[in-house]
């Protein structure tokens, strides 16, 4: 079997950190179950480009239960978990193809050996594996029933494609499902883009400014975990009803070249490039903490920075120190790449759980309707949602409140009044 | 000029409750003095049925100001502010059939009054207007240009409407604007529900087990006021997806036949009707106090609570106590009617500056569009949303952060990638 | 029986006020139980200086339950309910002088009159009638058992006397029970406040700039409060430790000479004087608001602000505009006056049921240990301000956890280690 | 130079990782320039069983600048940074006594070579150089200037001493310092106890039902900290008073008996012993997970945890699952050892700087007042707190306010009343 991991011996640590993850993950089991007897997938080929980690671990063997033929590389070369890798390739056979720290050239090599797969299915995690099938390997259009997207990011790409009319296939937006975007991009990022700059500098948070670039889903998510340990949040934010948003949660507002001046520690969080340019590094206080938790390492501008740094040097793990020619130092966390992937472990189990639901969900729904959706970027029905959220609050043993059919009848109707 | 309020010598002290709000309304002062301009209501008919509060008056005035006629009549029999009333018909000229506790048969002529003004616009909080041109005033409809609709429940019931096909003309939703409902909805239902509560009780808040039933952008509001005052929260809701929001939000969630057990004070918001039923009443504990914020004051099922008690009495105000057969006291604020409106003084001027900017705009916006819009529930555009927010940002004196030209191209692209 | 308050006739309004807060105060009717037996306070005469609320009430017939013969005099001109006062005197015999809205002169009458009842115990809110037995009526002091004081403003003022060496009898420092200072101040201040200013101005708290001056217990129960509604809390204060505190709590800190011009709201709760002064209001944006919730009305210097006042209006109730000699206008709230008491009702029955506890239990310990304690500033013996608590659990059902035999030792022993 | 440390090379890495602390402890600089310059400890030997981390290192240096003779052992084996040992070993010459995961024997072995550098001054976390001295080492006592203590855990041991005259020196109970023990305490356990069980779990704290048994200044940082990523907090607490504070601070409180129950994750922070037993145990629901914070390996009973196991496997780094007789899973961090150290590192540099800025100043003023203290455990004199906290605003960049005379004057009279 064609793969390309680090190391094979390191199955069995991996094994550890699957399972561990599976007892965070009741919602993707309870369909793996269902999987393994009805094989909704049953030959199918996926081609996954994703986060190579325990969580997704055991989505790829719940795609295998139901009986798809999967392959896996990572979509990002800094988050590869080696162990995990190994333990799919040798007690799954399950083909992955990542190396944690990879340099550019190994990545691609590594979304071209998953291409190499013919993939039915693709799901990606920022849209590359689609932009390599649109710009390099045409000829496998044809094959292709349909393709999930995990990301923002992603999904904002391949709305410009719809849009310019070059998407040749149907593509399910996992992201916009609401209980993917609700509580992964929210709880997920919030806690673990902390999670990954407590790590990475053990800095105490409380009556820092923190300045959050973007009030998207995670951009509040991350606001909320950081004022919730007390720091003071500052948002920058290029939408006015967002910007107003922040202002009515009790945060302050301003454009960077303003919070340039006045944070301890900056994180982006827009899905767009240069939020943080060369002006502002200049104006940064000495000893500020810059971090980016947005899909692309293109939120710094680091090549600007570099520009101004006359020293670099280590401090800690994933964190270089710039020194730069004003005489200020400013600390880098992991190169500015994601935070939460590069220096914690990605987002919790517990909220992959329903993300990697979404994308079973998807796959089996994108078989099901072969041949019958437009070539656009669709939602997944708001039943498959609502079953997704019902299911994980049934493992947490929360009871909801059910509509009587009175109430039902009434919201239904218009007639009744005052 | 034809009118029915309670005592037009109220006027002066109306006047200074007017100016006050106006301070905190500074969105729809810009708006009133471009329409002063351009007159774009010109000689238009507006029947509006609104709260008839200090904020409704400035937009009232407003629209007098681009050049309509407009008449106002009370979408609540308890939240008339009799001084605001009389200040409009003299010193305002606008007609307004409004009398703070009118019985039912008043409040129903009072709507007819408001509709023999034959409008070309009708404003509803509720659908009260839409439905009496639909049910009993069909001669009318011929004249109408458009409607707006203020709230969820009037949305809710226009979309029923709207799905039978009875709806004759165009409707703006105001209420989905996003700078009505992220911010009236949340910030103002949030805070002025606990105001009312305070006023009518003067309980403290903190260590009381407070159930909010429905978790919409009302109820999150008022979860986030409550718990900010340090209140145990219980979240009672039907859709998963949103119960499952607040367990992570940090609520506890459970059906309302276990949180009545527990409650000390509850609260519905959810839209629907007997949310709270006798055997939950039976089961509360002594001296609970209940409390309606949604719309119509059918949320609470009064008739069954009637059933079961042996003994009412007046503790204050607003406060009535429900003797029941079981020997506890159940205490009923505001009748189980709107209680920030009815015990408090309904939304903050801040909110209702955007909300009836909304509805100003949405008022121009219907003369401009006049018979090029489908019969069907409209949304304002994106822009017009857009711009109420940046106008509110600039007169708090807040600036936001500007797209670069590299970064709006790049975020309309998806060829630039990882 | 000579009493002065407003209109016996309104005893009956009085009364269900009375039993409303009766309703929130279970401990102190539990000592009422108590005391109706044991009558530890038989034949003792007792002068109090409180704020005349159905709070105080349900203490007095506490007192009087225990034997004793009370007056009541009131401890702020603006704080009287007079429906209340009214139905101590005709209803329980308790002699009150007391009426809303006093001058200076009936004020200080009023407060002589409780003297000449030729007090065994007084009780203070403020050291009012500590003062007046010190400075003018030494001729009772001889008789004096003790006295009780309800404010951190009073006990500062009692250590002084102290540290002077002029005390002449014990003091019970109620305010520094636990369950006094711990809730009255925190969290029935922070919440009270709060109302106070919504009652009078209705303006909406998320997104505005609320200054805290003073971060004591009331100064962080009202910062709390305010950023639990979304405002951005700036705190000011003197104490290098409390900044601090605030700072790593999540709050900016600045000197108010700076937060003079960012504020939107401005409240004092201090115990000091002048805090905010002419060269603060000039620095003002226009629509400021500022209120006090500090004990006394110096802590806003009115005096300066007048100087500088080109004109003065009442926009509402309890709020007056004043149009600075810059153009610029300021609305003070409740003149100045504990913007709590004068614009909501003071603190919830629910705390001040505790700090009435201890009240009581002062009392009663005051004469069990006549003559025996020093004249000094005394503190109640924690066992009592546990039981407090315990009685106040217990009413709430909530039940706590017990040390074993063998935890219990653990703590009292240092032999066993790591 | 004795010294015994895991591997000298380690120096280089240790070095970075002292540097990075020092980026976040100015305050302990200040001080280090001062002392440097006075040599306040000129000779003086100096035994510190330490926690031996970066910062600790940072007052080692300090204390060596400041003249002193200093040699540090570990306070607990788990937390030992051996690269920082062998930096303090072979860049500063200051004997180090440490290995991180060292057993018991040699644990005491270190304790006992602490001792042999014959103290004047001990400085302790946890009492244990003053219970060696006081058990074992009586000859020492005579040369004894006096000791230092970090913790609540020894502040209370020392007391004990105290009470029963055993103890025969003073002791500066540096824990009691406001700028100690409000910060370190608080914030600083309250985030390095949640990092630690992220670091070892990577579980989404939202949503998940935390209980926290003890409600001190640790346990109501880490409350506020676990509730501010929106887990559903739950205290358990002995003491009526706290457990109401927690009431009102918004969390529910409950017996360990019931919130077995209900816990998803349980935090020790007591400073008790045995808080979790057999019975507790037996409760929890599958997949529950368990940790301590306090400050001994004695507050879950893993004694009986291990009688009613039938399997136990390490899941991951710090995690070892527990199979119980009934089938269900627990889940140990860090074997029961302070999870903030063992599994993070420990409390951040910005609050340690206060605390080791405390243990300084206590090194000098023990020096200072030699012979004229009482055998007693002692605060440091106010102004020295006060002064600790002036400083670190400085160097945060914020301003506090000033008392002007007159306020001073105010502040200090009586006599100027209502």
């Amino acid at each position: 079997m064609r793969n390309d991991v680090k190391d094979l011996s390191l199955s069995g640590i991996g094994a550890a950190k699957v399972e561990w993850a599976a007892k965070n993950m009741p919602v993707i089991y309870s369909i793996a179950d269902r999987f393994g007897k009805e094989k909704p997938l049953d030959g199918v080929r996926i081609s996954a480009c994703l986060h190579v980690t325990a969580e997704t671990a055991n989505l790829m063997i719940t795609l295998k239960r139901g009986g798809a033929d999967p392959v896996l590389c990572a979509s990002n070369p800094l988050s590869t978990q080696d162990d995990v890798a190994a333990n799919l390739v040798r007690e799954h056979n399950i083909p992955v193809f990542a190396i944690k720290g990879e340099d550019n050239k190994t990545y691609y090599d590594h979304l071209a050996a998953a291409l190499d797969h013919e993939p039915q299915i693709t799901m990606d995690d920022g849209a590359d594996l689609v932009t390599g099938l649109l710009n390099e390997r045409t000829e496998l259009i044809e094959g292709i029933i349909g393709s999930t997207e995990e990301t923002t990011t992603g999904v904002i790409r391949l709305k410009s494609m719809e849009k310019e009319g070059v998407l040749k296939f149907p593509v399910i937006a996992v992201n916009d499902s609401r209980t993917k975007h609700f509580f992964d991009n929210r709880y997920g990022t919030g806690q673990s883009t902390i999670d990954g700059i407590l790590r990475s500098t053990n800095i105490l948070l409380a009556g820092l400014n923190v300045v959050i670039c973007g009030y998207g889903w995670c951009g509040r998510g991350l606001a909320n975990a950081a004022s919730g340990l007390n720091s003071h949040v500052i948002v920058v934010e290029v939408d006015p009803i967002r910007a107003l948003e922040a202002v009515m949660d009790g945060y302050r507002v301003m454009p960077i070249s303003q919070a340039a001046e006045i944070g301890d520690v900056f994180v982006t969080v827009t899905g767009n490039k240069s939020v943080i340019r060369k002006e502002h590094f200049t104006k940064m206080k000495n000893n500020a903490i810059i971090a980016n938790s947005g899909h692309f390492n293109v939120e710094l501008d680091l090549t600007s920075l570099e520009e101004i740094t006359v020293k670099k040097r280590k401090m800690r793990g994933l964190v270089v120190e710039y020194e730069l020619e004003n005489g200020r130092r400013i600390d880098l966390l992991a190169d500015g790449r994601l935070i939460n992937l590069s220096a914690a472990e990605g987002h919790p189990a517990m909220v992959m759980d329903m993300s990697f639901a979404n994308q079973a969900l998807a796959a089996e729904f994108l078989v099901k309707n072969k041949g019958k959706l437009e070539h656009k970027v669709h939602v997944l029905p708001e039943e498959m949602d609502q079953e997704i959220a019902r299911l994980k609050l049934k493992t947490m043993g929360i009871e909801i409140e059910d509509l009587t059919s009175e109430q039902a009848e009434y919201l239904s109707g218009w007639r009744e009044g005052t």
